[in-house]
C-alpha cells in the first residue's frame, strides 16, 4: 500500500505513555523528521510554518517595543568566550568546536554559539561610547548549539532556532525595566497567540542564567503535570560591561559601565502548543498560529458541482482565513483523522446535499462542536468561531492548570501531592539552596520562579521549618 | 568630539579607489560592522533590515510558485558529505569542522553545512517512496560557512545568511522547468525589487556547481565594470539521486529515480545592491528594500510648529511608505548628508516658511531632483516620486550595463576592450575547456555564463580560431 494512501493509524494514548504520545505526534502531524545528525530535527513544512507564524507575531511585538534584528557571527572563538567566568562555566561544558577550517587547524578554537551574549558585549565595546548610543535594543533570529546528552524534538535539541535580545542601557533602571518588560511581551504573547497561561516569576540563584544578575522566566504546566520553562528574560546588570569594559560617556562627562539585558524564546515553545493542547486524536493548533485555519472537506467530491463549490468557498474565506481544500482521492473520513492528527481548528464539510440546502456544515477540531450554517452567514460564523476556539483553548488551559496547582504546608504534603496528581506545587522556601537541593533529591521537583504574585501558604520553610521567605512555584520540568 | 557630534566624513571616491569606496560605504552607512571572528561580519540594524525586506519579498514569490520553508541540521556528518563525489570534492576543502562536542571528542567529524544538498537527500531518500510523494519543493532561510581565505563584507565572507531550494521531481523534464522558473524567478525579482538588470545564461561546465548537469545563473554589471554572480539555479538530474538512493515507485509500480535541482542567492545581493546603484555620496537604495524610505528634517525645528508639523506629516505619509523623521539636535546639512550616505530614496523638508505657504520639499537621492509640493498634493506625489525613482534607477543601470557591454571578433579586439573600459565581452568560444582556460590566463577574465540570448558575434572562437560554438559573456569578476 503506497504512503499516501495509508489510513490514519492509532496513535498511542496520552493517559497510556504521554512521552510516546508526543513523539508519536510530531511525527504523524508531520511536524519533524529524524537526520542522521545526532539530537538535530529536521523541521517539516508543517512545523515550520508554525514556527514562521510565531516568528512573525513576536517580532512585530520586538519592533513595537523599539527593537532592531541584526545578525552576529554563528562562531566564537575560545578566548571571546572566556571573558565572563560565570558564563562560560555554564557554557563550555556543552558547546561544539571547530577546530579545522578546510585542511587546516585553526590557530585558536572557535564554538558555535551556545547563546550570543559574548559576541554581543564585543560589539557593544566597540559601538558604545557616549549616553547618546544608548540604549541598544538589538534581537537576533538564529539557530545555537548545546551539546545535550539526551535529545527530545523541539524540548531539548543539540541545535534548535530562537530569538535572543540583546540590550545596554544606561542605568540600572532601565536595565531593570526593559527586563520585566519582555518578560511581560512573551507572556502576553504565549497568552493572546499561543493560548497558554503563564505565571511569571524570578528564578532563583541556583535556576539563573550564566552569568545574570537575576533571570526572570515564564512557566506553563503541560497536560502531562509537568512544568514547561517557555522564556526567560536576564538582567546582567554590569557584570558583562565589566569584563568586556562597554563603558560611555554620560551627560557630565563621566565614563559609566553599561547595564545589560538578555531574553529568549525558542522553537521549545511548539513543544509547549502539542502539550498543552494536544489530546489523543492528535494536535490541537490554536487558530492564531495554525498554517491552515479552516480545511475544506467536499462529501461525495466526484459528484458535479461540489469541488467547484469547495473552491468557491475556499475563494470566499480566503480574505478572512488560512484556507485549504483537500482534494485529494481519498474518503471523508480518512481526511476527517488526517487534519484532526495536524490539529487544523476548523473543518468545513460541503457535499451535493449542503449545497441543496444551501448551508455548510463545520466542525470545530476542539470540541468536535458541529454545526450548520447557512452559505450567507459563513464569513461571519467562520470569524465567530476562530475568535472562540483560540478563547476557549486558553480557558482551558488555564482550567487544567488551575486544577492542577496544589498547595504544600509540609514535606508530607509536598510528596503526596506530587505522587497523587503531578502538577504545580506552591509551598514556601527559607531561600537557602541547601533546601532547595534537598526538595530536588527528595522529589525530583525543582524551584520553577518565585512567582510575582506571592501567597503565604505557610510561615515556615517546608524543608527545614525555618522562617520562610517566600513562596515558590515547584515542579518536575522539561 | 563624541561620536554622535561627527559630521558625515568624507567618503573615498569611486573612481579613486572603487574597493576603499566600497568598504567606506558599508562601515558609514552602518551596513555591517567587524567582529574577532575573520571573515564574519555583523550585519547591524540598517543592513539586516535590507535584508528582511529582500527576505520578504523572495519568500512571497517562492511561496507562489508552490514552495515551502523548512529547517535541515547545520551539520552535515563526514561521510554524508563524502557520498556524492563531485560534490565532496568542490566543498571539502572549504568547511569548518566540528571535532568535540563539550569535552568529548566525536566518533565522526560534522562540517558546518557549506550548503544542504546532502541532507536534503538523506531526508528526501526517507520521504519519497511514490509518485504521489512528488514534487517536494523545499525551501530554507539559513546561514551557511565556507572557509574563505580572503573575505569582503556580503561579497565573500565565511558566513553568510541566503535561501537554497531543493526539490525532487518525477521527471528530467519537470526538474528542467523548476531550473529555469527559478531563474526567472530570481531575474524578476533583481529588475522589479532591487533594480538591478540580469542576464539570464547557463555556466559553462567549468564554472558549474560541484555536482550539477547544469548551473544557470543571473549575472549583473557592477559600476566599476567588473560582474557579479547574484543567483544560481542547478539541474542536478538524477546524479544525487543515484548517490543517496532516492527512488519512487510510479503509477506503473516501476522504480525510478528522481530529479533534482537546487537554487540559491544570499546577502550577496546587498553587495550587488551597494556596487550597482551607489555613488560618491554614499548608499542610493531602492524604493522596495529602503529600511526607510522618506525621511522628514525639519527645518528650524526649535520654531514653534516646526516638528508637530513633521510628525504631522509622518503620520499622514505612513500608510503608503516606511517614514522617518529626523528629529535629532544637529543641523539641517548634517542630516541631508547622514541620510544620503544611508542611500534614503527621499528627503522631505519642511520649515516655517513652507507651512506659511502651505508646501513641503522633496529631494530625490539618486538625482537631487528638487520639488515644491503642496501640502494636498502630498501623498499622490510622495507615491509617484518613489515609483518614478525606483524606476529610473532600473533604467540607470540597464543603460550604465549596455553602455559597458562590448563585443570582441578576436583576442586583440578582447584585450583592448578589457583594458580601456571594463565591462561585460560578448565573444565566441569553441566550447573547450583548454580555450576557457587560455581565455582567463590572458586576460583574468571568466566566462560569466552562456546568455539565453544569443548573437553570431563572428564565426570562430576568439582563441584557438576554430568554429564557434557559443556567444559567451565574460567579465572580470567579484
Amino acid at each position: 500500500m503506497a504512503k499516501n494512501q495509508k489510513l490514519v493509524e492509532e496513535i498511542t494514548s496520552m493517559d497510556v505513555d504521554f512521552a510516546r504520545w508526543y513523539t508519536d505526534v510530531v511525527k504523524k502531524a508531520e511536524l519533524i523528521d529524524y537526520s542522521s545528525v545526532r539530537g538535530c530535527m529536521i523541521i517539516k513544512p508543517y512545523g515550520y510554518a508554525i514556527w514562521e507564524h510565531i516568528q512573525q507575531q513576536l517580532d512585530k511585538r520586538f519592533k513595537a517595543t523599539g527593537h532592531e534584528n541584526v545578525y552576529m557571527p554563528m562562531f566564537i572563538p575560545e578566548s571571546l568566550l572566556q571573558k565572563e567566568k560565570d558564563h562560560v562555566e555554564g557554557f563550555a561544558p556543552e558547546v561544539a568546536w571547530v577546530t579545522h577550517g578546510g585542511q587546516d587547524p585553526l590557530a585558536e578554537r572557535l564554538c558555535v554559539r551556545p547563546t550570543s551574549e559574548t559576541l554581543f558585549c564585543e560589539h557593544y565595546a566597540n559601538a558604545i561610547q557616549s549616553y547618546r548610543d544608548l540604549p541598544k535594543l538589538y534581537n537576533q533570529w538564529c539557530s545555537v548549539v548545546r551539546w545535550e546528552k539526551t535529545t527530545r524534538p523541539f524540548l531539548r535539541s543539540l541545535e534548535f532556532l530562537w530569538q535572543e535580545g540583546h540590550t545596554a542601557h544606561a542605568t540600572a533602571d532601565e536595565a531593570q525595566e526593559e527586563t520585566i518588560k519582555m518578560l511581560n511581551v512573551y507572556a502576553e504573547f504565549c497568552e493572546n497567540v499561543l493560548a497558554i497561561p503563564m505565571i511569571k516569576g524570578q528564578k532563583t540563584d541556583k535556576e539563573k542564567f550564566a552569568g545574570a544578575k537575576a533571570t526572570y522566566t515564564i512557566e506553563s504546566l503541560m497536560h502531562d503535570g509537568k512544568a514547561l520553562q517557555s522564556g526567560t528574560t536576564h538582567n546582567f546588570g554590569d557584570g558583562f560591561a565589566k569584563a568586556f569594559d562597554i563603558q560611555y560617556t554620560d551627560k557630565d562627562n563621566q565614563l559609566s559601565y553599561v547595564h545589560q539585558t538578555s531574553w529568549g524564546v525558542s522553537t521549545r515553545l511548539v513543544g509547549g502548543i502539542i502539550m498543552v493542547h494536544g489530546d489523543d486524536n492528535g494536535l490541537v493548533l490554536p487558530p492564531m498560529i495554525a498554517p491552515v485555519q479552516l480545511v475544506i472537506i467536499p462529501i461525495m467530491q466526484k459528484k458535479e458541482g461540489v469541488l467547484d463549490k469547495a473552491y468557491e468557498l475556499k475563494e470566499k474565506l480566503s480574505s478572512i482565513a488560512r484556507v485549504k481544500v483537500d482534494d485529494a482521492d481519498k474518503s471523508p473520513g480518512w481526511k476527517f483523522s488526517e487534519h484532526e492528527m495536524k490539529g487544523v481548528p476548523v473543518r468545513l464539510e460541503i457535499g451535493p446535499k449542503d449545497i441543496e440546502k444551501g448551508q455548510v456544515v463545520l466542525v470545530t477540531r476542539s470540541n468536535r462542536e458541529k454545526i450548520f450554517v447557512p452559505m450567507d452567514e459563513l464569513e461571519a460564523t467562520v470569524q465567530k468561531v476562530l475568535k472562540q476556539v483560540q478563547q476557549e483553548l486558553l480557558e482551558k488551559a488555564r482550567a487544567h492548570r488551575d486544577a492542577h496547582t496544589y498547595v504544600a504546608a509540609s514535606m508530607e504534603e509536598f510528596e503526596k501531592s506530587l505522587t497523587e496528581a503531578p502538577g504545580f506545587i506552591k509551598a514556601m522556601w527559607c531561600g537557602s539552596r541547601a533546601c532547595e537541593d534537598a526538595i530536588k533529591e527528595k522529589t525530583g521537583a525543582t524551584a520553577r520562579c518565585i512567582p510575582f504574585e506571592q501567597e503565604q501558604i505557610s510561615n515556615t520553610c517546608i524543608c527545614c521549618e525555618e522562617p520562610a521567605k517566600n513562596m515558590v512555584l515547584w515542579a518536575k520540568a522539561y
